[in-house]
């Protein structure tokens, strides 16, 4: 079977957007400096709001890109870390951060020229 | 200055949220595989809306990543492209595409697992 994000009834196409939305791409990236618990994770994306952090995480784990672990500790807690896949696709989207963040510069410029 | 998309008030934040908001990832992909009119871009992207896809070419043009030229034609019609910016990002975005529907059985593998 081919998978095409193009087309709009393509499972790919949802993936695609658990991965892109709003905070995916925080949440992915941000597990790739290291597994977290849901509080640090929450601490290192700046913004992001604990409900949906929550949904985040969710649809990345039932969509194998996340693993999620009850920690035996008192008070139990819960340990999240990128699968292998996870991790390969963080790296496509470290790429595009960086990427982005490079040229900073010259997206403000643009900016600055279209509300000229 | 450096930019980090991991503050919520750095302007790399908003840039990251226009590339991978919805439409975003699959407007600049779609763009690369050639400049297009409105209405022929609108079909490359399944299930985009009129509405959806305007507000998307605008955000990306206004951050430098796409270019839209009226063309003197009768009637007169709007062309849009990537810039040089929106051609090396829109790769990384093509990038990350074919990985994840490259690894699309993984993730249905996993979905179902999920379920049960």
């Amino acid at each position: 079977m081919d998978f095409d994000v193009f087309a709009k009834d393509c499972p790919s196409r949802s993936v695609l957007e658990h991965l892109t939305g709003r905070w995916g791409v925080l949440t992915l990236a941000g597990l790739r400096k290291g597994p977290a618990r849901f509080n640090a994770l929450r601490r290192r994306i700046d913004g992001v709001s604990e409900k949906m952090l929550a949904q985040t995480l969710q649809a990345l784990e039932r969509d194998g890109f996340v693993r999620r672990e009850v920690l035996a500790a008192m008070p139990p807690s819960v340990n999240y870390s990128l699968t292998d896949l996870g991790e390969t696709t963080a790296d496509h989207l470290l790429a595009l951060i960086g990427h982005v963040e490079a040229h900073m510069p010259a997206v403000l410029e643009a900016r600055a020229t279209a509300s000229r």
